[in-house]
């Protein structure tokens, strides 16, 4: 009785499995499908390829589906002139009113060169990189070079992730464009003996049906990078991050000197923190706002960006009540400046007021990846007297507190006189108003136990 | 036939042993063999033990047997009243020319009181402290309050070593006396409240014959203290250590700018290397004095003594030719420093030029345990990155170079200036001339992989 049951089972199993379902993008004789937008440069179809050639005088083209795709998995196979740089647009759009039909859009980006950031994610013609292949480091060894390479891309509502030959690349969380079409690029180059040059595709294919069905685990994707500002993705709640801000109240602030959030020199707007442009003065205007809960362990994740010759910085084991004087609350800062024009970066000690350094004591390095227009990405870690500064995904300095070598660093700095400066088990977090137009996002904490 | 020849090499294993011989030193009826010195305290004969009591006006008391032992064993058991402090002799004397027959030697410590220094070595009228128990402070529990307590002294040679209720305590290497008689000490009193308490001893009795085959194997001993000044100890040896310096010769040190050993400036007298007055100025009399060989990973030990507001140093990962200009060749320094009467004591920050500091860097807490007018032990450990200053048995320091951290704080120091300071993999090791009479010995290192 049993057997027969089980055997029912699996024959059931069986028949409510459907197969997933390819539909062929490129028919591997001709272009019918397709249309060419943006640039110049030739496509031709050879030994079942779509063949682009690279030309002179004409900007990034692209062969572009003639039909939009939402949710699916995309798989092609391609081969490029290792001196070239390409890429294949999905959910991409071009129109009238957007920078006069310019493509634009998500690109998987194809990337022969020694940077190596094939598989990574280009936001082509709007935000530019949102996945570089800094955040993967494992997946630059992918590319095959004169070989045909595999490509794989899954979109299903926010999550977009990317493979190359087996590797898994990129994993993004995003909901910029639901839908749009698939496009090969050829990318315009700047030297005429540059022309001539070649990407080949095939075997391109894409499934559009229980997409959800056929998407990898999760356990075998690479690190995810969520895009969508001041929220959780399902993997960061999962992994016990919480949103230190929500995007559009002072919940779970305050000001360092107060009960309540300041009422002026602080202003959110579009899920920007701001602060607001005052005097330049430290804590003068609206002064430090600081979280309501103190932390002990922790990685830390701020999104900011500086205006021209700004002054700001996040602190961390912040006792407010230290600080009776005027000025900033007392505790560790990861400094925000721009080096280039704010007076502070040249003083301190061999920069280590300059931005990214544990202010006062420890500089970051020289050749930090700071983007002084974009957004920054600031994280802190804690474990217990162990703390790094990273930023942009690069770990720019560590160090350990509570110990004889820290004290002594301390004796030296502009801290030297505040009882046990720095030793303290936990504290608040700090965003600090030192009177300059500093915007911030994406405030993210996970603790650590 | 296999099994006879097992039992006769069994029997004749049996006939060769002898049994261990112990004579008592006590007949457990009166002080026969017994003499008194030095003080007017009493001893009695009670319940088969000898019962000293303490007695006001009148110092240090001793009942002394009237032979002499040179290599022995001795076990006796004593109980003592906790606000008492008392002591055995061995290898003890009393001669008209010493201090006009003041009894003097090696004294087994009884200490009940909270410092729980029982089973050290103390040198009665002579040296001082030559095992304090900081030396070995798991054995500090080993006495137990209002018992008997069973004592174990082993010498031979140059070998001292001592137990307390089965517990390794001392454990010397000395040849300042050879012989001597077995002494009991009643300690002097400062308050008359003192007077009539009581130290009793029992069951005293001493093994003179094979003592070499009943001595505790090395491997059940306490840490050894080496006292014969520039040798190195038979286990010291198998330790791995080296003699940095002779005790006679300049052999194997240099000036550190130049070839030959300085001319002026320097002294070895009684082996004791001297740094003589000058002007107090930094190198300016003979100059430092460096290894000519180089070394990475150690542990280096050095003895050395001041002189009224003297200034020294003991510099390592020196590179001697760095400093083109005036002043002391340039590495980590162990500060050498009259805390009390030199001025650098008072600069630099937060006492980081005081004794025992990371000169200029890293202050030793102030609670270090500095005998300014007697010998003290410099130990400095260097595994990689990792370093520790030590004085006298007491870790007072410890750092990471070559990091962030490290950087940071010469950054903000004197050496500031100079490249990469404190990070070479090896270096010269320095004994500083800055102009003051200094005495160094007991120069050794341990080479570590």
């Amino acid at each position: 009785m049993k057997k027969y049951f089980i055997l029912a089972c699996c024959l059931c199993g069986a028949l409510t499995m459907s197969a997933q379902t390819w539909e062929p993008l490129f028919n591997g004789k001709n272009l019918s499908g397709w249309k060419k937008l943006n640039g110049k440069a030739e496509y031709k179809v050879e030994n079942n390829a779509i063949v682009g050639y690279t030309k002179a005088n004409t900007p990034n083209t692209f062969l572009v589906t003639k039909k939009n795709y939402g949710d699916f998995i995309l798989e092609l196979e391609f081969k490029v002139d290792d001196s070239m740089n390409s890429g294949i647009q999905f959910r991409s759009e071009s129109k009238k009113e957007y920078q006069k039909g310019r493509v634009h859009g998500y690109q998987y980006e194809i990337d022969p060169s020694d940077r190596a950031w094939s598989g990574g994610i280009y936001d082509e013609a709007r935000r530019g990189w949102l996945y570089p292949m800094t955040k993967n480091p494992k997946a630059q060894t992918a590319f095959k070079s004169g070989e045909w390479n595999k490509v794989r891309i899954e979109c299903l509502g926010n999550s977009i992730r990317t493979w190359l030959n087996g590797v898994p690349c990129a994993n993004i969380w995003d909901d910029t464009t639901p839908s749009g079409f698939i496009a090969l690029q050829v990318h315009e180059i700047y030297n005429k003996e540059d022309a001539g040059k070649s990407v080949a595709w095939r075997d391109i294919r894409i499934c559009t049906t229980d997409v959800a069905k056929y998407v990898t685990p999760e356990a075998q994707l690479a690190p995810e990078a969520n895009m969508i500002a001041n929220t959780l993705s399902p993997t960061e709640k999962k992994e016990g991050w919480a949103l230190l801000w929500d995007g559009k109240t002072t919940e779970g602030w305050r000001g360092a000197r107060m009960n309540d959030f300041p009422k002026k020199g602080w202003a959110i707007e579009d899920g920007i923190l701001k602060v607001n442009k005052g005097d330049g003065g430290e804590s003068t205007n609206g002064g430090d706002i600081v979280t309501k809960r103190m932390y002990k362990n922790f990685i830390l994740s701020v999104d900011f960006k500086i205006t021209e010759g700004a002054n700001s910085g996040i602190k961390y084991f912040v006792n407010p009540d230290l600080n009776k004087g005027a000025g900033s609350a007392i505790g560790c800062e990861f400094q925000i400046l721009d080096d280039e024009k704010h007076p502070d970066a040249k003083m301190g000690i061999k920069g280590n007021r300059q931005v990214a350094s544990l202010y006062d004591l420890i500089p970051a390095p020289k050749d930090k990846p700071f983007n002084k227009k974009e957004w920054n990405t600031a994280t802190i870690v804690v474990k217990g007297n162990h703390v790094e500064h990273w930023m942009n995904g690069v770990k720019l300095i560590e160090y350990t507190r509570n110990n004889a070598m820290w004290n002594a660093l301390v004796a030296y700095s502009k801290y030297r006189d505040w009882p046990n400066f720095g030793n303290a088990e936990e504290g608040h977090i700090l965003l600090q108003d030192h009177g300059d137009e500093v915007w911030f996002k994406d405030i993210k904490i996970k603790e650590l136990k």
